[in-house]
């Protein structure tokens, strides 16, 4: 029985029938979960949809426990790991929030309602495709840690010139940080910049040098890919 | 008879004469028919124009659909098929608009004037060129669509974020999408941006990983076009 | 001694020792031409710099004419065909306005000006790696006629959507072809953009889809270049 | 004993235990002597950190010039060639804004803040990965000077031609070379931007040809870090 479950909700077990109408609906059902969040009106139906999905979310965390020792191979210790792997810490985080709302605080409302975001999370459990790209992150991991560090140090360094250089423009050091990300990336929204004739100098300057240096990462992770989808045919 | 009009009207068939000039007719009707809807006032010329490219709109497809078995290869029952394939429905909708327009019903008239958009597409049936880039389109497919849903998923989970950490700036959840996509796409009109320090926090971290992740089809396709003329040659 | 003039303004020519000061020269009095187009303020040096650099173009011209059949090398003829190549046209543009200019005529002086700026042109014939860009233009010269002709399609369908769909925002035509531009290159000033939901949702599409596409010429020159430069070691 | 401690400061010997301390307490100390650059308002602390990494920089550097005979390999005349090498010249001119802090001369104060932010180069020495990204500049040296003069020459030439048709719009040539810079690099702050039509086309026919030109220099720093990668492993 406990061999029969674990082969529906084992999402790398995808000749299973019943098991693929299983993943569909708690992929719907994490998608409605997040529906509450897309509207600022208190109405009544969302908590009905709160509670509604909660309380299958429950039920495939039960689920997910009671089967552990299939998915870690560990016989009984399996169930002692279990609660503290990655996606089961997410599952966990993401019940919570319900489990405290019937309690009704209204005060801790509010961080609640970010914690659900994490049922988003959740989808990596059931979508494959995500998986891929996940992949080529961990392929290029390490060329992709010296160039991200690359590239905040320049956004520093950046943004440490034009505070140092321009400071009426830029009341804190988080100014200069936010306005030298949105001009790397490209952004550049025109809510901050530099007005003063050398702020401007070091504003190009820094654009042109910069953007290859912002825009390295994107082309490692664009070229992994690549060569991922190349070795899958 | 029938023979000749088909190798005339067949835009495959690039060596009749005849044929290449009734292509380029074709494609200035067109862009002629379009030129409308590029002017706001209400010229007598602009519905002389629109009964013109009508009038040799219709005649086209009077000619494909009088050829159908030529081009279906199914005998008779070519006839039946035809008016269903995509290219014949999109003819007939761009017909469409004229046809009512005689009418004069004006309620109408707005909602018909952008079916008459679609006229654009038929540019598919008269030019080569864009068959190249909708064949590279087709087999990249499956990486598109993997990497299209997970740059949806990211715009997604940023609008999320930040329509729960800052609701004042983004008075529905339409708006942080608008938000999300303006920023990753990097084109940042600065209509609407984070203006709390939280806020701003969010929207440097989405940026920095969000755009490798949103710029990842334009790779792709690059990729793919690049590889597409390699085998041409 | 016209053998040995030719040798030395010859750029292809790079053994000749004084054949690089000329060229050197050459490319100063470029850049010396084009320095009183950058200020507003009608000084008298201004005028000095147009008559010295001028007097060098009259020289460099009939330096070049009188050894055209070294270049051309077809006799006699050449000195009729040589007045007509294109860059020859281009050094005599840059010479007319300097010419026109001792008329004096106030009028014709603002335009004047901008033929001016063709003088930056000269630098191709003075410059030896410009020539390496124009060698991959010109390979990859099919792609990017069909990529920049699709690119061009696609920002006129965004624009005569947009158009249609937001008559108010944009006055004409034209206005919605410089925002389909500004939003898709990823510029995206801000000056002007959609207002309406419909408008912003169209926006959304347009960048997510069109991105990609504009994207593609840049990736095009990109992947050409760097073949040019494994070809050549 | 001088043998001993150039094998602790000897950044490239990652074999030594307590040299690997020594560089991180030596980056550590970078950073935090770049904290009071960060902050606008005149705290007592910040004297005492600039005090603080000040002396632990002078010993650094004491300590490099009395091994300097190691470093170099030139017997005594190390000594008199160590501090012209570019790292000595960088780590003195990040003493000195101390050195002269010490004399408390309050009008050289702000340039002296700038001086030290010089210090961020000094990470250089310390940090491994950045030797990768410098080895690719070099390598790609011949042609990202091609491309960046090509690039830099495209924005002067878009500067040029919008300064001289609307000069309204930009006061100085400046403005006109900071707007060509930051359209072309697709930041698009939206602080200044063409007004008429005619600039508007400019602006349009500028970004769709300069930004495949602009992008160059990334996309070769992208291709030639990816070489590098590949040939690593």
């Amino acid at each position: 029985m406990r061999q029969a479950i674990y082969n529906i909700i084992d999402t790398k077990n995808s000749n299973n029938t019943i098991g693929k109408y299983y993943n569909a609906i708690m992929l719907l059902t994490i998608g409605l979960s997040l529906l509450p969040l897309t509207i600022k009106a208190n109405h009544e139906w969302k908590y009905d949809i709160d509670n509604i999905t909660s309380f299958l979310f429950l039920i495939d965390y039960l689920l997910r426990f009671s089967t552990a020792d299939f998915h870690l191979k560990k016989g009984k210790a399996s169930f002692l790991y279990y609660p503290f792997t990655p996606l089961a810490l997410i599952d966990l985080l993401c019940l919570s929030p319900s489990l405290l709302l019937w309690n009704n605080s209204l005060k801790l409302l509010k961080i609640i309602r970010l914690t659900r975001m994490l049922r988003l999370f959740k989808i990596i459990r059931y979508s494959k495709n995500i998986t891929i790209i996940l992949n080529v992150l961990k392929k290029q991991k390490d060329s992709l840690i010296i160039v991200d560090v690359f590239a905040l140090g320049y956004i520093f360094l950046s943004a440490l010139i034009i505070f140092n250089v321009e400071p009426n423009t830029f009341p804190t050091f988080f100014d200069a940080l936010y306005w030298a990300t949105i001009s790397l990336t490209t952004v550049g929204y025109g809510d901050i910049y530099a007005i003063s004739a050398i702020g401007k100098l070091i504003t190009m300057f820094s654009s042109l040098i910069g953007i290859a240096i912002v825009a390295l990462p994107a082309g490692i992770i664009t070229a992994g890919y690549m060569e991922e989808i190349r070795n899958h045919k």
